[in-house]
């Protein structure tokens, strides 16, 4: 989703970088609705988010779940919601830059900031507004002494590349949709019943209960009881090396007996975990590990960067979208000075101004 | 809609004052939002407004205008607002008092608060949140010097009683809706042609186009072509008294000539202009008629009494629904160690909280 703005400055030699009014870091509904905001003020966006998609948080952890507390929405799911939003931005021509995170903000002489992220992406802008929610998902580590060594090559989070799996021993430690899926998947091969089949499939779980569909758990259990794959309830509390390879994980049961398991290669499914990451160097205030504003601009202790949503705290702080869809609305009009230093900016409603609606591309009904 | 806990108290003695934890003052979106929240936190609310039904301006003044700017609702209008936000609070079961405006609210010994309306209901509350809008609505008035004087006998801003204009000759002043339909009205009288009609209709507005149905001005200029009503470009400048009784106006048209326009009764109608009305009376801290609240709790100056949306202001204060849906959040949080001061108030989400899925009346997804 790189767009032609990237194009064009290249083009005109300025490296690649984008020059632009306001940065948005963060394309969960906040930060989408920031966009909405900024747009109704004619101020174009250009938006980040680590996840390929945007939606944040309401996509990552609840997509089909239901929400009940948007204002006016009786209910709706992280979907819907999402779907919701970008359709309302639509007319605003944001551009999305997906699956990267913003890995520097430096101050620039003329007062501008400059941003870059993960994927070399570059921006030149007078305002930032970090939605970053409560961080960018990481998955969730096991803690256990000198496993981190083998991260990468034994010791897995995420599957790159299935075929790496096929004809090993492996164990699959977790209780829910992505270790279930992953140990089925590896039990049973391809379709063809043949690629990427282990060689034997270990699932470890601290209890015998899942948060997984119940047809994958059952799926699961005819397995282990055809002897195709083998359940053990317990921790992994240790490590068996020999050799700098990682020979098996061992692994502490209910009745308090610890068992080596053997095994080629380990898979950790324990669900995502959110970290605030390279925003907590930026060097602005925090509080907590969050973004500490005032609650008339909604502006950083950094002048020209605002945050919004669940990543901000202030006195009265509550962890509500419908929050931060206020906050992004107050943190647009105190940007509007810093991009339009000559223009007095009038509140103007979206029912009554010609102005709005020749922004948001619809038609002034004929009423007087 | 009074309702059941009114006789209830009235049975048990109390002389008919109704008991509750929070009255809520105005029944637009932010008032009935506020009943959301409060809901959220199980806190029942009695709800107070000026007009006949919910929505407040959203329904007064734009029940069919689009409105671009509620977070994921990409458009609606004022009456589908108001809809979506009755069903979304309909699991709070809160009480309306419709067609009534405050007049009295007296701090107790006990610390709660006596509250009275203009129809006589009376409630014994431990918190009040002003949910008042721009304030209530009123006609606005023909200013006219004298003409006050007739307001009610011969001068008149609302028709409570149609069948005092039959056979009278009858002046209709203003260019809306509510002009050319009591105008038509009284020219046709009733259905079946008599009652209720006058001897004559002059149709009095300041410039020859109108803010009216085009069916209505085309009925109207049907009528004069017929000499069954008249129509005069102009406004009225001053009046013509003789012996206590108003016996016509002055209209000063748009070629500067002022004509005498005899008649027995005036009608006015210059659409509705909101008024603040008794709420500045309550020694509550004001600037510039606005209730000044903090932006942790949105409280006013009288602890216990909370002023949302429109009514309130604070530094940053932009005139926004969707800065009401916010404040109304807080404004529940603050308020419940007024109900519960025992009781430790945890934020929970509504996606995950089997207690808010209780209270909201839903079921629990089974996902975990």
């Amino acid at each position: 989703m790189e767009n032609q703005v990237t194009h064009a400055a290249s083009n005109a030699g300025h490296a690649g970088v984008i020059e632009t009014d306001a940065v948005i870091v963060g394309a969960g509904p906040v930060g989408l609705f920031q966009v909405f905001e900024l747009g109704l003020l004619e101020i174009k966006a250009h938006i980040i988010d680590s996840l390929a998609y945007p939606g944040g948080q309401c996509i990552e952890l609840y997509p089909d779940k239901p929400i009940y507390d948007i204002p006016a929405v009786p209910v709706c799911t992280g979907k819907e919601l999402t779907d919701n939003l970008m359709k309302q931005i639509e007319p605003f021509g944001a551009t999305f830059h997906l699956g990267q995170e913003v890995t520097t903000v430096e101050k620039q002489d003329d007062g501008r900031f400059f941003v870059a992220t993960s994927k070399g992406t570059q921006f030149l802008t007078k305002t930032i507004f970090i939605a970053g929610g409560v961080g960018s998902f990481q998955p969730r580590t096991l803690k256990v002494e000198g496993l981190d060594k083998y991260e990468g090559s034994q010791v897995h989070y995420r599957v790159r590349n299935p075929a790496q799996f096929a004809g090993k021993n492996i164990i699959v430690i977790g209780g829910g949709d992505s270790a279930l899926d992953w140990a089925l998947n590896f039990c049973a091969g391809n379709e063809d019943g043949s690629a990427n089949k282990a060689e034997s499939v270990i699932l470890v779980h601290r209890r015998d209960g899942f948060r997984a569909a119940p047809a994958s758990v059952a799926k699961m259990k005819e397995l282990c009881d055809n002897y195709e794959m083998q359940f053990i309830v317990g921790q992994v509390t240790d490590i068996d090396e020999g050799d700098e390879v990682l020979k098996g994980v061992k692994v502490t049961g209910g009745d308090g007996v610890t068992r080596v398991v053997p095994c080629d290669q380990v898979l950790v499914f324990f669900g995502l975990s959110p970290k605030l990451g390279p925003i907590a160097e930026w060097g602005l205030a925090l509080e907590r590990k969050q973004i500490v504003v005032d609650t008339e601009k909604f502006e950083t202790s950094t002048p020209g960067i605002f945050a919004v949503g669940d990543v901000n705290t202030y006195p009265g702080k509550k962890k509500l979208i419908l929050s931060g869809f206020h906050e992004a609305a107050l943190a647009a009009f105190a940007a509007a000075p810093y991009i339009f230093p000559e223009k007095r900016i009038h509140l103007q409603y979206t029912t009554t101004s010609p102005k709005l609606h020749k922004v948001l591309g619809v038609e002034t009904p004929v009423f007087d």
